[in-house]
């Protein structure tokens, strides 16, 4: 036997070294780490061999609990702060300009484009929203041109997707274009916050402990334009009670939004500061 | 805002200060270590979002490529030397006791109890093999009334119940009893090696960076006695070529068999040492 033998103390190392007597490439390099970090994983918390069972049916119903509309391996991703991580791994953007946060399950690639000052509320169904919006560079410039994806729930916090019976197909989603002056403006109604879903393994597991499995009220944007970083944002309702626990963990100082009240309507005014798009990270 | 905003900095201690903030228990503290661990690995390795997306999707294949007969998650587990680790860490056994190993997929709880020196081989179909075996406990006392269940694959690297049309049931498996000195025998047919099931998405992932996927000739064995720990092993052909690499990590110097011929068939000495039963970890 050329190899020793597995143990407590070197098991990591063992399956690294077979990992590394493989193909080269950035997938065995990945696996090293992870080896690394399961097995100390599994050395800290001394799973009995019935614990170690349960967490591999655990793991398997999160495969099971998935299919094209649901992704509950997502959802595991999006609450443990692994997305959020990801996400802020791959965009660190200077001080001023609007970070990213994660897109979230609900986007839709197709809503449609809309003049300036259409409302995206095609049932009426809330309390009305105005928003005031503009797109600048790191220097104040506007960006002419920029398009503008929004969407958000609705005053129950539902997505249109969520409900294709109860809601108009794209239902509070719009796409729009800044104009010379780098400004968008729309009209909506005020988003509810919402919980992410708690019926399947992970939403019930989380939910068990006590996690906290609540968003708070936000709008979506996603925004492009020639020679910029894309943003792929949320803006928060400040007043939501929920602000200090997102469950995808995107609440940013930055992306706290006061919304106003006159009597009639709320109105949110809002700028996002786009960055220029370097080479190795265009958007 | 009460909660301080989520970085790559503290990303780790704000998911684990949610898990905290909720019920007390073995899972939360379980989850607080998972994340730790997580997060540095993705810090560490830094995936892109198209990366994570990929690996999302992975894990969800691992799961619906999971049924009642297959169980691709443990094949990950067991392939990542998660579950020889787990095993390890639940088993420590004095010097001179026969350690465990992983049980694996092919078990059956089911199988016939025959007598002393029957054949399990009931097809006929391969080399003849002769085992004698002897249980004692760590003083070399002889264990009389140990139960033991045995399985194995084929000539051909095959359990019966991966192949049902093709093998009779129950071939080359059988439970047996010691008599009063601790001794058993039956005969059989010479196992050979095989590979673990490479065609599920844990399989051809593995098998693309070039992972050992073989595992060297052996025969199971869970062995039973009131008052001793059950112990849960494989002995391997010490003449395989692959007994190096394992794809399960069983292998250990004590496991390995010397397969005698003497010109008319193959016969293995063998003796397991048993550790009596520690009330903690009854078995």
């Amino acid at each position: 036997m050329a190899a020793p033998s597995f143990s407590e103390s070197n098991s990591a190392e063992i399956v690294a070294e077979r990992l590394r007597n493989g193909a080269d490439g950035r997938l065995p390099q990945f696996l090293v780490a992870a080896v690394e970090h399961l097995h100390r994983l599994v050395k800290e918390t001394k799973p009995s061999a019935v614990d170690w069972r349960q967490a591999i049916e655990f793991l398997t119903e999160v495969g099971h609990a998935s299919d094209h509309r649901r992704q509950e391996w997502a959802l595991l991703s999006d609450l443990l702060g692994v997305t959020a991580l990801v996400e802020e791994i791959n965009s660190k953007r200077p001080k001023g300009a609007t970070p990213n946060t994660v897109r979230g399950p609900f986007y839709r690639g197709d809503a449609p484009r809309l003049p300036l000052g259409a409302s995206i509320s095609l049932d009426g169904v809330g309390e009305p929203l105005e928003v005031r919006a503009w797109v600048r560079d790191l220097d104040g410039h506007p960006i002419a041109g920029a398009t503008i994806e929004t969407w958000q729930a609705n005053a129950q916090g539902v997505y249109e997707n969520q409900q294709p019976d109860l809601q108009p197909e794209f239902n509070l989603r719009g796409v729009f274009t800044t104009g010379a002056d780098g400004a968008f403006h729309y009209r909506t109604v005020k988003p509810c916050g919402y919980a992410v879903p708690g019926d399947g393994p992970v939403g019930q597991m989380l939910g068990r402990i006590g996690y906290p499995l609540r968003r708070p009220a936000h709008l979506h944007f996603l925004i492009r334009a020639d020679g910029f970083e894309t943003i792929s944002t949320h803006i928060y309702d400040g007043s939501d009670p929920h602000l200090g626990e997102d469950a995808l963990f995107g609440v940013k100082q930055e992306l706290v939004g006061a919304f106003g009240w006159d009597g009639k309507q709320w109105s949110l005014d809002f700028t996002f500061v786009m960055v220029r798009a370097r080479k190795e990270r265009a958007a």
